[in-house]
Protein backbone atom coordinates (compact mmCIF):
# COMPACT_ATOMS: atom_id res chain seq x y z
CA UNK A 1 0.00 0.00 0.00
CA UNK A 2 1.08 3.35 -0.96
CA UNK A 3 2.03 5.65 1.53
CA UNK A 4 0.02 8.85 2.49
CA UNK A 5 3.43 10.82 1.62
CA UNK A 6 4.04 9.48 -2.34
CA UNK A 7 0.04 10.98 -3.37
CA UNK A 8 1.90 14.68 -2.95
CA UNK A 9 3.03 16.19 -5.99
CA UNK A 10 6.09 18.15 -4.76
CA UNK A 11 5.82 20.99 -7.66
CA UNK A 12 9.70 23.11 -7.76
CA UNK A 13 9.00 26.82 -8.58
CA UNK A 14 5.58 27.18 -8.14
CA UNK A 15 4.13 29.85 -7.75
CA UNK A 16 7.41 31.72 -7.66
CA UNK A 17 11.21 30.20 -7.87
CA UNK A 18 12.44 28.29 -4.90
CA UNK A 19 9.53 27.31 -3.48
CA UNK A 20 8.39 23.79 -3.77
CA UNK A 21 4.54 23.58 -3.74
CA UNK A 22 3.02 20.74 -2.27
CA UNK A 23 0.06 19.95 -4.17
CA UNK A 24 -2.87 17.94 -2.64
CA UNK A 25 -4.83 17.22 -5.67
CA UNK A 26 -2.51 13.83 -5.98
CA UNK A 27 -3.72 13.03 -2.40
CA UNK A 28 -7.03 13.84 -3.72
CA UNK A 29 -7.27 12.51 -6.96
CA UNK A 30 -6.66 9.11 -6.04
CA UNK A 31 -9.46 7.58 -3.55
CA UNK A 32 -7.46 5.54 -1.36
CA UNK A 33 -5.00 8.61 -0.88
CA UNK A 34 -7.62 10.86 -0.01
CA UNK A 35 -9.52 7.79 2.72
CA UNK A 36 -6.06 7.88 4.10
CA UNK A 37 -5.77 11.79 4.70
CA UNK A 38 -8.82 12.25 5.40
CA UNK A 39 -8.89 9.02 8.36
CA UNK A 40 -5.34 10.69 9.55
CA UNK A 41 -6.97 13.67 10.05
CA UNK A 42 -10.06 11.95 11.48
CA UNK A 43 -7.42 10.33 14.31
CA UNK A 44 -6.25 13.87 15.81
CA UNK A 45 -9.57 14.88 16.75
CA UNK A 46 -10.08 11.52 18.69
CA UNK A 47 -11.23 12.70 21.88
CA UNK A 48 -11.48 15.99 21.10
CA UNK A 49 -14.71 17.71 22.21
CA UNK A 50 -16.22 20.71 19.63
CA UNK A 51 -19.23 21.76 18.11
CA UNK A 52 -18.29 22.76 14.79
CA UNK A 53 -14.89 21.76 11.93
CA UNK A 54 -13.87 25.44 10.24
CA UNK A 55 -12.22 25.01 6.97
CA UNK A 56 -10.39 27.84 5.55
CA UNK A 57 -11.52 28.72 1.75
CA UNK A 58 -11.09 26.54 -0.63
CA UNK A 59 -9.05 23.45 -0.08
CA UNK A 60 -9.64 23.82 3.64
CA UNK A 61 -13.25 23.22 2.85
CA UNK A 62 -12.60 19.52 1.49
CA UNK A 63 -11.23 17.94 5.03
CA UNK A 64 -13.51 20.55 7.08
CA UNK A 65 -16.56 19.26 5.26
CA UNK A 66 -15.77 15.52 4.75
CA UNK A 67 -14.64 15.33 8.61
CA UNK A 68 -17.74 17.02 9.70
CA UNK A 69 -20.16 14.83 7.83
CA UNK A 70 -18.32 12.06 9.56
CA UNK A 71 -18.05 13.00 12.95
CA UNK A 72 -22.01 14.84 12.92
CA UNK A 73 -20.55 18.16 13.53
CA UNK A 74 -21.47 21.76 11.46
CA UNK A 75 -19.14 23.27 9.20
CA UNK A 76 -17.98 26.93 9.48
CA UNK A 77 -16.85 28.62 5.99
CA UNK A 78 -13.72 30.67 6.74
CA UNK A 79 -13.93 32.83 3.28
CA UNK A 80 -12.23 35.29 1.35
CA UNK A 81 -13.48 39.09 1.82
CA UNK A 82 -16.80 39.52 0.04
CA UNK A 83 -18.24 36.42 -0.14
CA UNK A 84 -20.55 35.64 3.14
CA UNK A 85 -24.15 37.16 2.57
CA UNK A 86 -24.71 38.56 6.04
CA UNK A 87 -23.01 40.12 8.66
CA UNK A 88 -19.13 39.34 8.97
CA UNK A 89 -16.08 39.58 11.00
CA UNK A 90 -13.02 39.75 8.91
CA UNK A 91 -9.07 39.99 9.37
CA UNK A 92 -6.10 40.65 7.38
CA UNK A 93 -2.96 38.74 7.50
CA UNK A 94 -0.16 38.25 4.97
CA UNK A 95 0.13 35.51 2.89
CA UNK A 96 3.76 33.57 1.69
CA UNK A 97 3.03 35.80 -1.66
CA UNK A 98 1.17 38.38 -0.75
CA UNK A 99 -2.15 39.47 1.72
CA UNK A 100 -5.80 38.48 2.06
CA UNK A 101 -8.41 39.57 4.08
CA UNK A 102 -10.62 36.62 5.31
CA UNK A 103 -14.07 36.26 7.02
CA UNK A 104 -16.79 34.63 9.15
CA UNK A 105 -20.48 35.15 10.00
CA UNK A 106 -20.79 36.77 12.71
CA UNK A 107 -23.59 34.99 14.46
CA UNK A 108 -22.00 31.24 12.94
CA UNK A 109 -20.08 30.98 16.27
CA UNK A 110 -21.97 31.61 19.19
CA UNK A 111 -20.41 32.26 22.44
CA UNK A 112 -18.86 29.53 24.13
CA UNK A 113 -18.91 27.48 20.94
CA UNK A 114 -15.52 24.96 20.22
CA UNK A 115 -14.41 25.13 17.28
CA UNK A 116 -12.09 23.07 15.02
CA UNK A 117 -9.98 24.56 12.24
CA UNK A 118 -8.86 22.32 9.45
CA UNK A 119 -6.53 23.35 6.75
CA UNK A 120 -4.34 21.13 3.56
CA UNK A 121 -1.41 23.00 4.63
CA UNK A 122 0.56 25.08 7.33
CA UNK A 123 2.93 27.00 6.05
CA UNK A 124 3.57 30.68 7.82
CA UNK A 125 0.61 30.04 9.80
CA UNK A 126 -0.93 33.60 8.23
CA UNK A 127 -4.06 32.25 7.48
CA UNK A 128 -4.83 29.86 10.05
CA UNK A 129 -4.04 32.36 12.45
CA UNK A 130 -6.39 35.28 10.97
CA UNK A 131 -8.69 31.95 11.13
CA UNK A 132 -8.18 31.15 14.87
CA UNK A 133 -8.64 34.86 15.62
CA UNK A 134 -11.79 35.15 13.79
CA UNK A 135 -13.22 32.72 15.74
CA UNK A 136 -12.15 34.30 18.98
CA UNK A 137 -13.79 37.44 18.20
CA UNK A 138 -17.19 35.61 17.55
CA UNK A 139 -16.51 34.26 21.22
CA UNK A 140 -15.55 30.66 20.11
CA UNK A 141 -12.76 28.69 21.14
CA UNK A 142 -9.96 27.09 18.85
CA UNK A 143 -10.10 23.99 20.42
CA UNK A 144 -7.72 22.24 18.18
CA UNK A 145 -5.64 23.01 14.77
CA UNK A 146 -5.16 20.33 12.36
CA UNK A 147 -3.10 20.30 8.88
CA UNK A 148 -2.63 17.54 6.83
CA UNK A 149 0.70 19.22 5.60
CA UNK A 150 2.82 21.83 7.08
CA UNK A 151 6.67 23.07 5.84
CA UNK A 152 8.07 22.91 9.06
CA UNK A 153 11.21 25.35 7.77
CA UNK A 154 8.45 28.15 7.54
CA UNK A 155 8.02 27.72 11.47
CA UNK A 156 4.06 28.42 11.33
CA UNK A 157 3.77 25.88 14.07
CA UNK A 158 5.31 29.15 16.40
CA UNK A 159 3.30 31.29 15.07
CA UNK A 160 0.24 28.88 16.58
CA UNK A 161 2.35 28.24 19.43
CA UNK A 162 -0.61 29.17 21.83
CA UNK A 163 -2.91 26.41 20.08
CA UNK A 164 -3.12 22.67 20.01
CA UNK A 165 -1.73 22.04 16.47
CA UNK A 166 -1.19 18.67 14.63
CA UNK A 167 -0.19 18.21 11.26
CA UNK A 168 -0.29 14.54 9.32
CA UNK A 169 3.06 15.04 6.88
CA UNK A 170 6.46 17.07 7.43
CA UNK A 171 8.25 18.72 5.22
CA UNK A 172 11.62 19.92 6.31
CA UNK A 173 14.93 20.79 5.23
CA UNK A 174 13.68 20.38 1.32
CA UNK B 1 -37.63 17.44 11.93
CA UNK B 2 -36.64 20.22 10.19
CA UNK B 3 -36.99 19.98 6.18
CA UNK B 4 -34.08 20.59 4.22
CA UNK B 5 -35.40 23.57 2.90
CA UNK B 6 -35.81 25.55 6.23
CA UNK B 7 -31.76 25.50 6.51
CA UNK B 8 -31.35 27.46 3.79
CA UNK B 9 -31.05 31.28 4.17
CA UNK B 10 -32.75 33.61 1.68
CA UNK B 11 -30.98 36.68 1.64
CA UNK B 12 -32.43 40.07 -0.26
CA UNK B 13 -30.88 42.34 -2.88
CA UNK B 14 -27.33 39.65 -2.66
CA UNK B 15 -24.82 40.79 -4.08
CA UNK B 16 -26.97 43.47 -5.50
CA UNK B 17 -30.58 44.59 -5.69
CA UNK B 18 -33.36 42.14 -7.03
CA UNK B 19 -31.00 39.04 -6.40
CA UNK B 20 -32.72 36.71 -3.71
CA UNK B 21 -29.21 34.82 -2.56
CA UNK B 22 -29.91 31.88 -1.44
CA UNK B 23 -27.19 31.45 1.85
CA UNK B 24 -26.10 27.33 2.12
CA UNK B 25 -24.06 28.43 5.17
CA UNK B 26 -27.38 27.65 7.30
CA UNK B 27 -27.14 23.84 5.95
CA UNK B 28 -23.71 23.54 6.32
CA UNK B 29 -23.22 24.82 9.93
CA UNK B 30 -26.40 22.67 11.64
CA UNK B 31 -25.02 19.08 11.45
CA UNK B 32 -28.47 17.84 10.71
CA UNK B 33 -28.91 19.80 7.81
CA UNK B 34 -25.61 18.99 6.42
CA UNK B 35 -25.58 15.45 6.44
CA UNK B 36 -29.52 15.66 4.96
CA UNK B 37 -28.10 17.71 2.18
CA UNK B 38 -25.13 15.13 1.69
CA UNK B 39 -27.09 12.19 1.72
CA UNK B 40 -30.03 13.60 -0.40
CA UNK B 41 -26.93 14.13 -3.14
CA UNK B 42 -25.76 10.71 -2.44
CA UNK B 43 -29.26 9.97 -3.26
CA UNK B 44 -29.39 10.69 -6.45
CA UNK B 45 -26.00 9.07 -7.49
CA UNK B 46 -27.53 5.40 -6.75
CA UNK B 47 -26.47 3.23 -9.40
CA UNK B 48 -24.68 5.87 -10.95
CA UNK B 49 -21.18 4.24 -12.37
CA UNK B 50 -18.34 6.61 -11.75
CA UNK B 51 -14.84 7.28 -11.38
CA UNK B 52 -14.64 10.87 -9.62
CA UNK B 53 -16.39 13.47 -8.24
CA UNK B 54 -15.58 17.00 -9.45
CA UNK B 55 -16.74 20.12 -7.48
CA UNK B 56 -16.18 23.62 -8.65
CA UNK B 57 -14.50 25.92 -6.18
CA UNK B 58 -15.05 27.39 -3.41
CA UNK B 59 -18.34 25.83 -2.85
CA UNK B 60 -18.87 22.79 -4.75
CA UNK B 61 -16.02 21.58 -3.26
CA UNK B 62 -17.58 21.00 -0.21
CA UNK B 63 -19.78 18.17 -1.15
CA UNK B 64 -17.47 16.98 -3.63
CA UNK B 65 -15.03 16.12 -1.11
CA UNK B 66 -17.99 14.14 0.95
CA UNK B 67 -19.71 12.29 -1.16
CA UNK B 68 -15.98 10.84 -2.97
CA UNK B 69 -15.20 10.13 0.58
CA UNK B 70 -18.24 8.46 1.10
CA UNK B 71 -18.46 6.19 -2.10
CA UNK B 72 -14.66 5.57 -1.79
CA UNK B 73 -13.95 7.71 -5.06
CA UNK B 74 -11.45 10.79 -6.31
CA UNK B 75 -12.28 14.38 -6.02
CA UNK B 76 -11.22 16.31 -9.01
CA UNK B 77 -11.05 20.14 -8.32
CA UNK B 78 -12.22 22.58 -10.70
CA UNK B 79 -10.35 26.38 -9.48
CA UNK B 80 -10.31 29.77 -9.89
CA UNK B 81 -7.18 30.31 -13.07
CA UNK B 82 -3.83 30.08 -11.72
CA UNK B 83 -4.57 28.45 -8.72
CA UNK B 84 -3.72 24.95 -9.96
CA UNK B 85 0.34 24.22 -10.12
CA UNK B 86 0.09 21.68 -12.88
CA UNK B 87 -0.35 22.01 -16.98
CA UNK B 88 -4.24 22.69 -17.04
CA UNK B 89 -6.97 22.93 -19.42
CA UNK B 90 -8.98 26.21 -19.12
CA UNK B 91 -12.51 27.35 -19.93
CA UNK B 92 -13.77 31.20 -19.63
CA UNK B 93 -17.75 31.21 -19.23
CA UNK B 94 -20.13 34.18 -18.54
CA UNK B 95 -21.55 34.49 -14.42
CA UNK B 96 -24.72 35.81 -13.66
CA UNK B 97 -22.83 38.82 -12.04
CA UNK B 98 -19.52 39.00 -14.24
CA UNK B 99 -16.85 36.43 -15.96
CA UNK B 100 -14.70 34.06 -14.87
CA UNK B 101 -11.89 31.27 -16.19
CA UNK B 102 -11.75 27.62 -14.57
CA UNK B 103 -9.16 25.15 -14.63
CA UNK B 104 -8.38 21.17 -14.01
CA UNK B 105 -5.05 19.90 -13.98
CA UNK B 106 -4.85 18.43 -18.03
CA UNK B 107 -3.51 15.24 -16.44
CA UNK B 108 -6.33 14.38 -13.72
CA UNK B 109 -8.60 13.26 -16.15
CA UNK B 110 -7.98 10.28 -18.54
CA UNK B 111 -9.88 9.06 -21.50
CA UNK B 112 -12.81 7.53 -20.80
CA UNK B 113 -12.69 8.69 -17.21
CA UNK B 114 -16.17 9.15 -15.77
CA UNK B 115 -17.29 12.10 -13.43
CA UNK B 116 -19.99 13.17 -11.85
CA UNK B 117 -20.05 17.34 -11.60
CA UNK B 118 -21.66 18.58 -7.84
CA UNK B 119 -21.97 22.21 -6.82
CA UNK B 120 -24.40 23.99 -4.38
CA UNK B 121 -26.51 25.54 -6.88
CA UNK B 122 -27.43 25.96 -10.07
CA UNK B 123 -28.00 29.25 -11.36
CA UNK B 124 -27.84 30.43 -15.03
CA UNK B 125 -25.54 26.73 -15.46
CA UNK B 126 -22.83 28.83 -16.37
CA UNK B 127 -19.65 27.52 -14.42
CA UNK B 128 -21.19 23.94 -14.69
CA UNK B 129 -21.21 23.84 -18.21
CA UNK B 130 -17.83 25.02 -18.24
CA UNK B 131 -16.73 22.39 -15.47
CA UNK B 132 -18.22 20.15 -17.92
CA UNK B 133 -16.53 20.87 -20.73
CA UNK B 134 -13.41 20.61 -18.72
CA UNK B 135 -13.87 17.28 -18.23
CA UNK B 136 -14.70 16.48 -21.99
CA UNK B 137 -12.12 18.78 -23.25
CA UNK B 138 -9.69 16.25 -20.95
CA UNK B 139 -11.20 13.33 -22.64
CA UNK B 140 -13.76 12.32 -20.03
CA UNK B 141 -17.63 11.76 -19.55
CA UNK B 142 -19.81 13.81 -17.12
CA UNK B 143 -21.92 11.07 -16.48
CA UNK B 144 -24.46 13.18 -14.05
CA UNK B 145 -24.40 16.83 -12.29
CA UNK B 146 -25.91 17.23 -9.14
CA UNK B 147 -27.03 20.58 -7.43
CA UNK B 148 -28.42 20.94 -4.06
CA UNK B 149 -30.33 23.81 -5.19
CA UNK B 150 -31.64 25.19 -8.50
CA UNK B 151 -32.71 28.55 -9.52
CA UNK B 152 -35.35 27.04 -11.81
CA UNK B 153 -36.16 30.71 -13.40
CA UNK B 154 -32.82 31.12 -14.55
CA UNK B 155 -33.41 27.78 -16.83
CA UNK B 156 -29.49 26.52 -16.30
CA UNK B 157 -31.60 23.59 -16.60
CA UNK B 158 -31.73 24.22 -20.41
CA UNK B 159 -27.68 25.04 -20.61
CA UNK B 160 -27.33 21.38 -19.33
CA UNK B 161 -29.66 20.49 -22.00
CA UNK B 162 -27.57 17.36 -22.72
CA UNK B 163 -26.60 16.30 -19.37
CA UNK B 164 -28.74 14.20 -16.78
CA UNK B 165 -28.58 17.18 -14.21
CA UNK B 166 -30.72 16.56 -10.84
CA UNK B 167 -31.09 19.02 -7.92
CA UNK B 168 -32.80 18.44 -4.52
CA UNK B 169 -34.34 22.14 -3.59
CA UNK B 170 -36.12 23.97 -6.46
CA UNK B 171 -36.71 28.02 -5.98
CA UNK B 172 -39.44 28.87 -8.37
CA UNK B 173 -41.39 32.52 -8.91
CA UNK B 174 -39.40 34.19 -5.96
Amino acid sequence: MKELKEYVISIPDFPKKGIIFRDVTGVLEDPDGYRAAVDALAEKLEGVEFDMLAGVEARGFLFASTLAYNMHKGVLLIRKKGKLPRKTLEKSYDLEYGSATIEIHEESVKPGMKVVLVDDLLATGGSLSAAASLVEMAGGEVVKIIALMELVDLKGREVLGKYDFESILKYEGE
